[in-house]
């Protein structure tokens, strides 16, 4: 486990190739990243795209054509090194999972950096409530739905959400909490039965480990997921995509709480 | 004057030639949005710049390359004819001011729609604030400060502000409000003593009328401003550009209440 709380000194040790493992744990006030790097000639689209779908898709950083820094929003950050270990499709098919990025970077390549809902699982802790995945050091569940994105260009596809169950008479808490954030997704996009967003069973989500059975005065809650984008890429196969591996995240300076709008 | 509230029938009176003045008042529950086209080669370093520049760059809309259409998030929209007038620079010279853009249109040109002030002018009139400019009919107070803007490749450049005073004990009311809108550039970025943000003499605003005397019960307020983009861009002098026509918007089916985060 990467163990500080300092966002500059966990890069710098990631920086330095000295670790890449998950980041899970590591600077908890600070809002962790998921990567997307796409070729000039699909970055307006998947902008667009992201415009048009803030709830799965919550830009917090944006670079331009070849610039490998996001220094003007997010920290001194090198995407080419910051993270502790990335993922590289060509055509929709993984080629690599190296460490850093260096000898895949070139001029036309654009970063997006979108927010992720660790950011609102730490309030939710803060305020009492229990998060099974996180104490058992498990991956929240994630499902296919039948909830349609606003397409753009040639990103289009379904939403995916992850699920987290609540008490039912503390429902409208969680709303409230989550809905602070808009930027990592905010409030849920749909609360109680999974079959009405598509979701045939809740215990065998498309990603991510099946919840124990729901108890009786709980109900399912689904949130827009940072996996969409991802999904969505994959089915449009552009020449180059790069993106974090799944727990390796990019730790920014931005702190949680300034991404809440309370 | 454009005398419909309904904003679709305010742009098919629009799309069919009929009437090429100011927007203002016209569908008053509606947002108006400022409108800026750049050819895909620069589009990128754009929403970049918008991205990293929030207040005076508030993005409410997006298209993709070659796509007049903007259905998916701001209503039936065809983008070539539905605003009353536009401009067309090419390489930052005005070369054109026509009633439609259909002659001008490509397939490498994206849209984007930024929101605009309007949004939290009407919430300050209903909670009983006075705004001169709008009784008068004449364009609030603009000047460019010593504020710089994050760059993002080719553009660069200052903040342009708004101005409009209010009673100092009614400030911390005039800044909930317009916070509650930060698609439409929120808060004030500065309030009081003009030369703490580069603006030498208040009473000789770059654009727009310059204000009457000031009481002394009254302090100056400065909002992030909807010009700083068209200065930014005249300065980076892209091939081609076509912004609206000033006052002459384009009528979105999103209500102002929609943008409030309350």
């Amino acid at each position: 486990m990467l163990n500080t709380q300092n966002s500059h000194e966990a890069r710098e040790i990631i920086r330095a190739g000295e670790y890449c493992g998950y980041t899970t744990g590591a600077a908890k006030q600070n809002v962790q990243g998921n990567l997307i790097i796409l070729p000039k000639e699909y970055a307006i689209e998947f902008a667009a795209f992201c415009h048009r779908n803030p709830k799965p898709c919550p830009v917090i950083g944006m670079g331009t054509p070849g610039d490998p820094c996001l220094n003007y929003t997010l920290g001194d950050i090198d995407i080419r090194t910051d993270l502790p270990k990335y993922k590289v499709f060509r055509f929709g098919e993984l080629v690599d999972e190296p460490t850093n990025i260096n000898s895949y970077w070139r001029s036309d390549l654009v970063v997006f950096v979108l927010g992720c809902s660790l950011s609102f699982e730490l309030p939710l802790l803060d305020a009492g409530f229990q998060l099974p995945h996180i104490e058992k050091g498990t991956i929240v569940p994630m499902y296919i739905t039948n909830i349609t994105c606003n397409p753009a260009g040639r990103f289009q596809g379904p939403m995916v959400v992850s699920m987290r169950s609540f008490p039912k008479n503390r429902v409208d808490e969680v709303v409230k909490i989550t809905s602070q954030f808009p930027f990592v997704h905010g409030g849920p996009v749909h609360v109680g039965d999974p079959t009405a967003i598509g979701i045939k069973d809740l215990y065998q989500p498309d990603w991510g480990e099946s919840p124990d059975s729901l108890s009786l005065d709980h109900v399912p809650m689904f949130w827009a997921c940072g996996v969409t984008p991802q999904v969505i890429i994959q089915t449009a196969k552009p020449s180059l995509c790069i993106t974090h591996s799944p727990g390796c995240m990019l730790i920014t300076d931005l702190l949680n709480k300034d991404l809440s709008i309370s």
